[in-house]
């Protein structure tokens, strides 16, 4: 008898009908002779309109506020999946995050957990209960309502399968696993069996939303072996989980790319110990999030320092760094974007060589130019125009023999 | 500087605009130098919803889940008005029922309130909040989330006002405050400034549904005064208080009025013990709520017993007498909807005779017949033909000097 948390997703119980599927495929589970934990979203749409309601009332609601009112959205799907599964004639009893006992620092709306207490869950299981929890949401120790933020509810699940040390942790979504490449760019991309942590945090990291760095990073940490797969279909999915010898036989898991991409070029950097770390500080204060960074070797004690960012930060940057420019000395801003990022990843990377040179064959041999490069040790990474990114997907990824029936 | 504890009911809350509305209302009251402690109810429409939601996935909802459903609807408005509450530049701050340290029994969907911990509230307000709490629910011992049923919102203001010894607690709802007869029905009809308990409650057990009795009940057993008024505009409400010596001078205080009643009568009941025991236990364990009963002296060793109750619950009470007429060897059932209640209700009539000789007199003055009695020490009601409910009712304010400018 196994122990199994499954979590499902805002789509997945999207309304009443999909909440019973959802009832049918844990008691299905049970019925395997396993026991079950399910970790469930909000309905899809539920928080969007809990958003909406708080700006009518407020242009910029207190987070602790947010969380008392997006808390209760996962809470409705609680018990209504516990009672689909009632009504289907097995035994399951709802819990909160807080009963759940997980507990999160203060940080509102994006708390982190600190602590998992799972009496509850245990007395449930041993009530011969499914237990249904609340994602996304915890308590502080001053028992003060905390959302985890994006991704918490697949964080949820992966906390609770190991603090319960379940044998699986399932996650449900509208995708039926992580691909070589995103179907809709590259017809031939096919799912993905197993996949390590570190490749599925480089996946991730570079644009393949399936989850996020923060859940994997977890289930890294403690171990935690888990499965993406759809709600919607019995296939199997993709298997995330520690490497083994068998995976880096493969040198590139997958591909993934990132549109909508920007970059920015100081040119002229004074080459002296500081320049750098005033031009990034002053980003990071402003909150935006850069991505990738590229600085060459000094010429006649200059440098360009090169970064990439989201397309909708490149105003904010612009305008912070004006100051910070005049103040180092350096000579101008340059912008652009309409660019996108391609990466391909995988642990085989390690000890293959030629990756980076396959990669940029098979992008000059579609007449595509590379912008910037940038390198993991289980990535490499490169920008092109956005306008060319369809095609260098699909050409990068028959190049590395990624396509079905490979 | 006043300690106010004010209820904001469904429709005081109903929409963005409605809560700002309130969020004003509440600062106004703490600018005027008060402390003050809002509880407010789901939005009016939400918990119509979530039991609709309830019923798409499940026929016959576990209570202890319609429980964890249900107490969403409050946890939105809490967060929607303290958010409301900032936006207007005060400092306030939202308390679920089980934040707020209301604890109850475990009795899911209409628990009661077992003891009330207001550490909370007090720590929140020496903070210099408005404190926000959730109306209608509570959580268990061991930390089961509970409602309260009906009429709950008012029940958590005034345990409130109870536990933290406010000077005052007004109750907003969408009428002016309890009036001398539904103005509906009775264009003469004048607001009630002062009311005592006793009165309130059996105006309330009347049909005069303000309030539940329930709330009335602990308001009267802790002696907390409150005030009905409406959110709608500042006009002053009813005061409900114990009785003061003042009150006795008025001999009726008002009229209610129940429509939708049916009457049962059992013939030749046989005149020995057990027997209206026997009809009322059924009745009772079939969950029907029964209001007058009537029973004249025998005559010839049998007697006649009759019963009102809700015209809804008038073919479940045949059916369950079916049996019990047959054990107790009574004659028959007679069944007969149709009719209306009118009481008149005073603490005056205590000390006052003839109001029994003076509503008998009005009533037979426009030819309304007069179908049952019943009387307790400050209310006599009686039983007559519904459609001539209107009348009677105008004819008794007008006999008892109740209408405006008396």
């Amino acid at each position: 008898m196994a122990l199994i948390v499954q979590k499902y997703g805002g789509t997945s119980v999207g309304n009443p009908e999909r909440i019973l599927n959802v009832a049918r495929r844990v008691i299905a589970t049970r019925d395997a002779g396993n026991r079950v934990v399910v970790v469930v979203s909000a309905m899809s749409g539920v928080t969007d309109s809990l958003i909406k309601l708080a700006k009518e009332v407020s242009p910029n609601p207190a987070e602790r506020e947010m969380d008392v009112l997006l808390s209760t959205g996962e809470q409705t799907t609680i018990a209504l999946t516990a009672m689909a599964i009632n009504a289907l004639g097995a035994k399951a009893v709802s819990l909160t995050g807080a009963q759940a006992g997980i507990i999160t620092d203060e940080v509102h709306t994006k708390a982190r957990i600190s602590d998992l207490s799972p009496g509850q869950i245990h007395t449930a299981l041993e009530g011969g209960n499914i237990v249904i929890v609340a994602g996304f949401q915890g308590e502080t120790s001053d028992g003060e309502i905390t959302t985890l933020g994006r991704g918490g509810s697949d964080l949820t699940a992966i906390a609770i399968a190991a603090a319960i040390k379940a044998d699986l942790c399932q996650i449900f979504t509208d995708v039926d696993g992580v691909y070589t490449c995103d179907p809709r760019l590259v017809p031939t991309a096919r799912k993905i069996e197993e996949i390590c942590y570190d490749e599925m945090l480089e996946m991730a990291s570079s644009g393949s939303k399936v989850m996020q760095s923060r859940s994997v990073e977890f289930a890294k940490k403690f171990g935690v072996i888990f499965e993406v797969r759809s709600s919607f279909n019995q296939n199997p999915g993709t298997l995330v989980k520690e490497e083994t010898q068998n995976m880096e036989n493969v040198v590139v898991r997958g591909i993934s790319v990132e549109k909508n991409q920007a970059k920015v070029t100081v040119t002229n950097v004074p080459d002296r110990p500081g320049t750098a770390a005033k031009i990034f500080t002053t980003l990071a204060t402003t909150g935006i999030i850069i991505d990738m960074i590229v600085q060459n070797v000094s010429t006649a004690g200059t440098t360009d320092i090169s970064f990439t960012l989201n397309r909708d930060e490149l105003p904010k940057a612009q305008a912070a760094l004006q100051g910070a420019i005049r103040e180092i000395g350096a000579k101008e801003l340059l912008a652009m974007d309409g660019i996108a990022k391609l990466s391909v990843v995988g642990i085989g990377m390690r000890s293959h060589s030629g990756v980076a040179a396959k990669l940029f064959e098979a992008l000059s041999g579609a007449g595509i130019n590379i912008q910037m490069i940038s390198t993991s040790e289980i990535k490499t990474a490169v920008i092109i125009d956005e306008t060319k990114i369809a095609e260098a997907a699909n050409v990068v990824h028959e190049a590395f023999g990624l396509g079905a029936g490979a």
